[in-house]
């Protein structure tokens, strides 16, 4: 059993978005994104292995070892995706599909169309790279979804037979062993909750303990997690890692799993972590490096490690019950996450760089699928990060306008939010309990602001002791009571700890939540050379036309005369321009006209002029 | 002979100081420096040595191997010292020493005491290392200045005696080699110069063509000088060899020579060389490393070296005739070799930092005594860096309150310099020649210098057009005619090549040839979290009694509020708060109370905090 103090996530059922802000980005997923991907996994033969493997479809395995994943997690999105709106054609397509998967798994339970198809002989047998676990994770992790989003048994019992499976296979004095690419260990838990299922859980442990035997750190195999102080190895595994053990933490209450959680999370945290919130600085691993090597034209920070990010971060807060991880979540979630999607839906990241020089681009899908799949699976479950409920206690995590409902001290609480998040920190919540009820709410105040105002019921009232950076509110509530909540937006200039060697002299411009990036398009066409001074002026205004409607920052900045270094070692300081420059948020970057982009600017041109020779 | 269109130095016999600025220093030189290097002359037993050899007094060899080289070199300022002021007492103590070092030559004229006393069968099997020929080089630079200045031949005849046998020695078809240190060619030129003998110059052009056949580029000896690029190793010996390079061209015109000096040149001064004019970054090798590397905490930048840079940019001066030599050997006269020497003459830098945390301080004297020697010889002979002639054409290349009395178009000229160089860019010179006699006068425009006035008998006339950095005047010059000469001096913003890691987003201040420094002293104890942003304003003032009478420059600068960076990765810039700031002429620091000093100050606070963590 979960410990009583924890807290649990309000699913994403019972959140729906009524603003223009993720609204319309779920409304891309649903009509854009899902579609698609599914056409992709058709048109790749990802959806015709399982055809082929399940012998309805004459042929041979097509593809990359793990591309059952990607066909799991679009469908795992279908299920969000039907949960919050009903579409029957989805929903039939969805069970066709479903039939293919059934046909695909073996007598045994075993699935796999890779193995089914190619190296019948071999299962099990190459555990660090094939993929076959972090496969079934992802198949768990979809019925799961398509069960709560549809009632329907017809994937979990498919996700049952295999998980059976597994826990025959694998085990003490059976195959010892865990995945080179962790994803089974959340899954698991999740195939649990649902199921009720203990073996679930206990094999989920199985994997975690079996961890840290090897010499792999690429995949965090190398010392055990309960030893384990530094983020190492391939980020997207590492998160998906740590989401897992989280898990397992808020089941087990281990105390040593706790503490190795909470080192490693100050690790990525305080010295590995963008301002975008991507993490993995490295192409060469798709990882983490040294501390404080954040390098951004080559910043690898890939859109699945955003995610990822997001996913251990709520389970960190689930468990701690702390502001500090929903800041890094919302950090993570407003920047260096969506900005792996275009705001058609269509086009896709898979690295996240700080600064480019117009050569990066989205593309409509990668051989190796793995962002868009999971892109088109998170997106739709963004309300689930909105709010989380202990016994007494409503705790209100992300802004945005929209209706839940929610259950706290027993009763059934309908929540309305209004806001213009995350352009404006004003945000009116009213709270409907069916009876009047006592509890607190614990309203989070992010990290980024300073002290925010609060009204109950059109009253000011003195903002209550925050606790782990929240505001709490207890009384007994009355449907119609409303709480004003204002979180001044300034502009604010970030600078990075000293140590990061490739933000020294610069600073980045964040209002809100929001990073924001210049693209050449909106500055003259060059955007590498300008320099922020720290006493120029900026403001901010809403463009309800550009890029979706987002808030740009204006002001004046200098870019340097050109200046001639051959053959010079010294000269004068060249005289700089005064220029106007615009900013936009960073995710919006790369929908125009190509060219440059710069996150960090310098706040002298002698800086600019540093990125010139080579 | 030397080519007819060479130029010729205005010798220091012949050009006398009455300023505040040289005067002085030619002063505490004479007064100070000199009788204090003598006495550790005979303190550390370098004079002793001479007796023991030559059999004058009982006892053994002390010190390091080439310790003679000392002595030389402070004989040598004694004899410029001795020329521009009578010294009975000095010239009979110099008598004696010279009767102890005819002593201690042997009968075949050789002269090492350390060989002679340690080692007495090995002489020559140790040319890369133990330095004989560079001890024979500074005897016949010191006889030579003795002769020039006393007209006496008791130290000469003994340069000449092992003069003679070194050529017995070495040569083709007896032993070939190269010294590890060069100074002999240089030396061996001078001895030619005044003895007209050329088997002395055919000597010193043996052991430049004789170089560069083997590994050793720690003394240049890795290629032939001919096919050199690059400045490589020790920079006192790449100084010194290239010095009589020069000179062996000036004397052969042999044009692979002129060419590899003009691409070492490019090499050095646009790569290489800190803006004080100091070579050779590196403790290591004491020498060069790589372009751009150019560290300023660790800067080695030897004293010597300077003096060296100033020897050899004089030689290219005489043979080009360009301006671009002598703004070089200013730069590196008024920064990074006389901060090698105290104001009081009696303490000397041997590594010249152009940033400290208040640790590094100038020493009475050092074991390896080369710096103190080389400063006690340098001083006296500044004088003969203002001046030079070829056939009709005088050439005024430094600027400062003087007498002199050169030879142009066959007649003997007397000319008056009045200025308060470097204070001041306002220079009189007033020329007397005995009958009117029709000569060029060359004006050298200092390459910081973008535009300077003139006016001939109190008439301003237009800047006739500038060759090689020079103004040229034309006339029949006759006595009384005077030229005022007005260069401003603005205070620069120097920035660096952007390759020069070390300084980028930093700038230095200039103003005329000086370079600045912040000391700790003047701004309240730190200096190294000091910002100047571009648009602060600074003037400059002289103070009178202040360091010997220096222009120090004033003005706002910032200064950021204390950050703690511990456990963050990311968090808003500091405020700043605006400061009255003093810098100082960069020569003179360390003379008063020890604290931070800094030559490249950043213009933004956020690269001051970059220095603090490690």
């Amino acid at each position: 059993m979960k410990s009583s103090v924890s807290r649990t996530a309000v699913p994403f059922t019972d959140v729906k978005f009524i603003d223009n802000f993720w609204a319309p980005r779920l409304e891309a997923n649903r009509s854009v994104t899902l579609p698609a991907c599914f056409q992709q996994c058709e048109d790749t033969h990802r959806i015709r292995n399982f055809e082929v493997a399940g012998g309805l479809t004459e042929g041979a395995f097509e593809g990359i070892y793990f591309n059952d994943s990607d066909v799991y997690k679009v469908i795992e999105g279908a299920a969000y995706t039907l949960a919050l709106q009903p579409d029957p054609e989805l929903d039939a397509y969805l069970d066709k599909l479903i039939e293919k998967i059934t046909a695909a798994q073996q007598e045994d339970g075993y699935l796999n169309t890779y193995y089914t198809l190619v190296e019948p002989d071999k299962r099990w047998t190459d555990l660090p790279v094939r993929h076959e676990l972090y496969c079934a994770g992802h198949l768990f992790e979809a019925a799961v979804a398509h069960y709560r989003a549809t009632g329907k048994r017809n994937l979990l019992d498919i996700a049952i037979r295999f998980a059976d499976h597994i826990d025959q296979v694998f085990g003490e004095g059976r195959l010892v062993g865990v995945p080179g690419h962790e994803e089974i260990e959340l899954a698991l838990v999740k195939l649990y909750e649902v199921t009720g299922e203990e073996r679930y859980l206990n094999l989920a442990r199985f994997f975690i303990d079996k961890r840290g035997y090897s010499e792999r750190d690429y995949c965090q195999d190398h010392i055990p997690i309960r030893e384990q102080s530094e983020i190492v190895g391939h980020a997207v595994r590492a998160m998906y890692l740590y989401a897992g053990v989280a898990d397992i933490a808020a089941y087990t209450g281990d105390k040593a799993l706790f503490a190795a959680m909470d080192r490693i999370w100050e690790d990525v945290t305080q010295r590995k972590m963008y301002i975008t919130g991507g993490i993995g600085p490295s192409a060469h691993n798709e990882g983490f490096t040294v501390p404080y090597d954040l390098p951004n034209d080559s910043a690898y920070a890939e859109t699945c490690a955003a995610i990822g990010m997001v996913l251990w971060n709520q389970r960190m807060f689930l468990l701690h019950g702390e502001a500090k991880y929903v800041d890094v979540l919302e950090q993570t979630l407003y920047n260096g996450l969506i900005s792996g999607i275009s705001l058609s839906g269509d086009r896709f990241f898979y690295v996240n760089p700080l600064g480019s020089r117009g050569e990066h681009h989205r593309q409509p899908w990668y051989g190796c699928a793995c962002c868009p799949t999971n892109v088109v699976r998170f997106i739709p479950q963004v309300n689930e990060y909105l709010y989380a409920t202990s016994s007494d206690t409503l705790w209100v995590n992300l802004y945005a306008g929209s209706e839940a409902k929610v259950t706290v001290s027993g009763q059934e609480i309908k929540l309305v939010q209004e806001t213009d998040y995350p352009w404006s920190g004003s945000v009116k919540l009213t709270i409907h309990p069916v009876v009047p009820t006592s509890f607190n709410i614990n309203l989070r105040i992010p990290g980024w602001c300073d002290h925010a105002a609060l009204e109950l019921n059109g009253q000011g009232i003195e903002p209550p002791p925050g606790e782990n950076g929240y505001y709490q509110i207890w009384r007994e509530w009355r449907s119609g009571d409303t709480i004003q909540l204002d979180m001044p937006m300034p502009i604010r200039r970030i600078a990075a700890n000293p140590r990061v060697q490739a933000d020294v002299g610069r600073i980045a411009l964040q209002r809100g939540p929001i990073v924001y990036c210049l693209e050449g398009t909106d500055n003259s066409g060059a955007v590498r050379d300008i320099a922020l001074p720290r006493d120029r002026e900026l403001e901010a205004h809403l463009e309800s036309d550009l890029l979706g409607g987002v808030m740009v920052i204006t002001g004046k900045a200098l870019r340097p005369q050109p200046v001639e270094w051959s053959g010079k070692l010294y000269r004068p300081v060249s005289t700089d321009r005064e220029i106007p420059i615009t900013a936009i948020p960073y995710y919006a970057w790369d929908h125009r006209e190509a060219g440059e982009m710069v996150v960090w600017l310098p706040e002298t041109t002698a800086l600019a002029e540093q990125e010139t020779p080579e």
